[in-house]
C-alpha cells in the first residue's frame, strides 16, 4: 500500500509526520493515507535531540505505537540507519517485525545532526552507503519500501554529487530516492528532478520551501510530499498557549471550549470497543 | 520539594501534566514548579486506552522521558500501583530510580479503567490497599512523597466511605490525600475537604468542576491542583486542526504563523548546549 | 508447525525451556524441534521472582530475543495473561507480532505465585478465564497455538474441577490442554487423561515427577511433554561451580576445559555470517 | 566501593562476569566483592553478536537488571560509548542512573568488533576518544568510575601506541587504564606495566593469557583482574550438556543430580521475603 502510494508515478501522495500513538491516530482520523514518523518529531517527543541520542530500540519502540495505532502504512525516518550496513538491516528486519511498511534511509554518518542544524553534515561515503541499502534489500526486501535519502545538497555537494549519488541508490536496489533541501525554494530539488528524470520515484520533504504551490510538484511529476513536523510543531505552540494560559488565569475554563474533550480522546481510541468486549468476554456478575 | 509544594500547608501549589519530554519541557519553560505524570495522557500518547493497557515498565519509560526533559519535581500518576503490594512497592522503587519526587496510588483494582469513563469502578479492599501503601512507605519512605488517591466519590460510595478511607490511608502513611471527583461543581469536594480537616493536605483534579475558581480552594486550605490533561487535550485539538487544514489545502504556508518554529523546538531541547560540547569534546579537525 | 507438534495426535513431541537468546540457540543447535518460553526461567534470568513482578513487556521482549536467536517455534508461557480478557488479547497479539507460535495462558489470578511455590494458588473464576481463552482466540485465532493450562490440582481442587475445567476451556476455543501437577508421581495427571479421552491434546510439565518414563505418556497418547526450566537450573548449577572454582584458585586455567570456548560462542550466534556479509556490503578500503 | 577496589594500589581485587539478574545473584553468592557486566556475554544472552547489535538502552536495561539483582558494585563494559562524546556521556549518565557503579570506555570505533574475533580493530583518533572521556568526567565524575580501555594491542598498533594513549587518557581523566591483549601469555602486559609506572591503578582481562598464575599480577601491582566471560561459557557448556542428554535420554531423571534444584532457585531470589512481606501487607482473609 505505501509501496503504491511512494512508487506509483501517478497520483501525488502525502505523507503526514507521526510521532506516537495520539499524532498517529489523529492523523489517521483527518483523513491522511500514510504516515512518516519523523525522527526529529520523535526525537522530541521523547525529549530527546534529533542527533542520533535516541536508540534505535527506541525508535523501533516508537514506531510500534504508531504502527499499532492506526491502519496506515507508516514510512519510518530511519536516519542512516544507526552504524553500517549490520545496523542498518537489523532495523530494517525490527522495524518490518513492528509492521512499518517503508524505511528511509540516508546517506549520512553516525552520529548523525540532523539536516536543518548547523553547518557540519558529513556525508557518508557512495560505496559504504550503497552497501547499507543492499543489506536491507537483502533483508527486507518484499515487505518494506526502501527510500533513498541523499543529504548532499543539504551538506552543500551541489547537485553533480546529488546525481551522482541518486544513480548509485537506484542501483543498490532502493524503491525511490528522498532529495532533501534547506533552501526556502524549490528551486533546488525541481533541478534535480528534472535532471534526474524519474528514474525512480521522487520523494520531498517541503519543510523549508513550504510556499511552493502543490502543483508545481504535480507538474514535476514527484510521487510524494512529506509534511515532516507539522503535527508536533503544532502540538508545542498549543501547549505552550495553554500552559501560559492556566499560569496566567489559575484556572482552565477559559480554554476549555479550544482544547479536546474528554469524550473526543475516548473516541479517538475506541473505549467503546473496550465496553463491547466487556460484554462479550466478562461474565455479566463481574461487571458490575 | 515536591515534598514543600504538596504537602505544606501554606501557598496552594499547582501541578501541569507531562506526558512525554516534549510536553514536560513546555510546561517548565512556561513557568510551572512541578509536573503530573498523567495516566491517561501517558497511556494516549502511546495509543493505548486507560485501562491498564500500558505495563508498569512502560509506565516507568514514559516517566523516565519526562524526568529527564526536566529540573521540576515529578507527581506520577501511578494508577493502584499495578497489581498487589508488591507489584506496587516495584513500582515505587523503580519510579524513584528514574528520578520521580512521588507517586499517587488510587485504591482501585487492577486493571482498573479510566475514573471518568463509564460506571464500573470497583475500590480495593481497605486494608488491601493499606497494605500497598505501607509497603511503598517501607520501600521508599524518604524519597518519594506518597499520594493516596480515593476513588470512592467516583465509585458513588458517598462521603462516609470517602472519609474512611482517607483516615486508614493516613494511618498508613500516605503524605497526602488525593480526593477525586467526577461531578461538575466542587460541591462533594468541598464537603470531604471540610470533614477531613487537614489531617493531610489535600491533592486535587478539577477536570470536571473546572468552572470553580481557585479562591474557593485556597479558602478551603487546598494543598495542590492537579492540571491533569490540558497539554494533551490541546495538543489533540491542534494536531488535528493542522491535520485537516493541510489536507484541504495541500500545502502549509497557511499554517506556519501559527505552529512552532523549528528555532523554538531547538531552543527548547538546547541544541546550542550541543554545538558547545562539540567545540570542547570534538577535536577541531574532525568538526569540518 | 508448533500446531503440527502440539496438535497432533500422533508423535510424543518435547519442548525445551529457554529463557534468553543463549538458552535458545543452544536447544535448537542440541536438536530440539520446538521451545518453551518458561515464565520462572525468564524471570529468574531477569532477576525476578515468578510472582508477576515482571511486566508483560519486559516477558514480550525476552521472548522476541529467544524468537530472534533460532528458527524453532516458541510456546510462550503467558501466565493468566497478565490481567483480565484485555490484558490476555494484547499480550497475545504482541507474541504474535514478535513470531511466536502460541501461548498457554493459565486459570489464575493476577498477580500470580509460581505453582510450585507456596499454597496459595487461588484460580479464576471459570467463566472469566473462559472470556480470557475465546477474547484471545478471537485475537489471534489462526497464527497462534492457544494452550490452556489448569491449575486445578495445584490448588487442591480435585480431580472433577480439573475436568470441568478442561471442558469449558476447550469450549472456549482452547488448541490444547495443559494439566499441571505438583505430585512427584504422575498418577494425577495420568487419572486426567484416562478421563479427558483426548478431547483435546494434553501438555504435560514433569518437572516434579521426573522419574517417570516418557513411555508412559506415549501409551496415555499425551501429545507434548515440556522440560520446564532445565536449562536454567543447569546454567545455575555450572555458574555456581564456576565462580566457587575462581575464588578458591585466583585462576581459571582449570575450569577452561569444561566451559565453552570462545570459538563456540562465535559459532553459535554466526560470526562468520557477519564476516561474510562485510565481505559483501562493505567496500574493500573501509575493510582494512 | 568499585573506587577503593579498581583504584586502590593496594590488594589485588577481582570482578566476576555477569550478563543478567541470574548470573548477577550467582557471583554474589559465591563471594565476589565485584562484577563486570560483560558486553559480549550480555549481547550472546540477548542472542546478538558482540559487533554493537544491541542498542546502548539494550545495554542499560540489561545492567539494571543486573544491578537490581545483587549488592555488588558493577563495573559496566561500555564498549566505545556507542557513538562520539555525547552519546558516552548519555550512556554513562544512564548507568550511573541505574546504579552501575563505574563504566569502561574502548577507543574503538562504532560499531565495534569484539576485540577477539577477527584482524580489523580500527582505533578511534586519540584526541577524539579522550574527548569521550572528559565529557564523561564531566558529566559523572563522583559518582561513576571511569575506566579507559586500550585497545592499541589487540589492534596490533603496539607498545609505544599503547603507553602513549595511555597517557593522553589519563589526562583526559581517566580513574584506571584497562589494558587488553589477545595473546596467550601475560608478557605484552606485563611490559606495558613495566613501562606505565602505576600512573593510574591498572585493570587486566586475562581471557586469553589464563595459565599466568595470579602471583604475577600482585608482583606487578596491577589494580584489578576482570574474569570476563567465564559464568556465560560454565552456562553455554551446561545447557549443552543438558540438551543433549534429555534429547538421548527423553527423561531428566539422571541430571536431576548435577543441576541446581527449584529450591536453591527460590532460595537465590529470596521467595521467602515475599512470603514474609505477604504476611505483613497482605490482610489475612486475602492470603487464603
Amino acid at each position: 500500500m505505501l509501496r503504491a502510494q511512494v512508487c506509483s508515478s501517478g497520483a501525488l501522495s502525502f505523507l503526514m509526520e507521526a510521532h506516537d500513538g495520539l499524532s498517529a491516530a489523529i492523523a489517521e482520523r483527518a483523513g491522511f493515507n500514510g504516515l512518516w514518523a519523523s525522527g526529529l518529531s520523535i526525537a522530541s517527543s521523547l525529549g530527546y535531540r534529533d542527533a542520533s541520542e535516541a536508540s534505535w530500540s527506541q525508535l523501533v519502540a516508537a514506531v510500534e505505537r504508531i504502527v499499532d495505532a492506526t491502519q496506515l502504512p507508516v514510512l519510518v525516518d530511519g536516519d542512516g540507519g544507526f552504524g553500517n550496513f549490520n545496523n542498518a538491516r537489523l532495523l530494517a528486519s525490527k522495524l518490518r517485525q513492528r509492521g512499518a511498511a517503508g524505511v528511509a534511509l540516508e546517506d549520512s554518518c553516525f552520529p548523525k545532526m540532523n539536516s536543518l542544524v548547523g553547518d557540519r553534515h558529513p556525508l557518508a561515503d557512495i560505496d559504504e552507503f550503497s552497501g547499507r541499502l543492499r543489506a536491507v534489500k537483502d533483508t527486507a526486501a518484499d515487505d518494506l519500501v526502501l527510500v533513498a535519502r541523499i543529504e548532499a545538497l543539504i551538506a552543500g555537494h551541489g547537485m553533480d554529487e546529488a546525481l551522482l549519488r541518486a544513480h548509485a541508490y537506484a542501483d543498490a536496489g532502493a524503491d525511490a530516492i528522498l532529495i532533501h533541501s534547506r533552501r526556502s525554494t524549490a528551486d533546488e530539488i525541481l533541478s534535480f528532478v528534472r535532471a534526474w528524470q524519474n528514474r525512480l520515484p521522487v520523494v520531498i520533504v517541503p519543510t523549508k520551501y513550504y510556499r511552493t504551490p502543490v502543483s508545481t510538484y504535480r507538474r514535476a511529476r514527484i510521487s510524494t510530499v512529506i509534511w515532516a513536523n507539522h503535527s508536533m510543531r503544532a502540538a508545542i505552540a498549543a501547549m505552550q498557549h495553554v500552559c501560559r494560559r492556566i499560569i496566567a488565569e489559575e484556572n482552565t475554563a477559559s480554554i476549555e471550549p479550544n482544547i479536546a474533550t474528554l469524550d473526543e480522546v475516548l473516541e479517538l481510541f475506541k473505549y467503546d470497543e473496550l465496553a463491547n468486549a466487556e460484554a462479550r468476554y466478562l461474565p455479566h456478575r463481574l461487571r458490575q
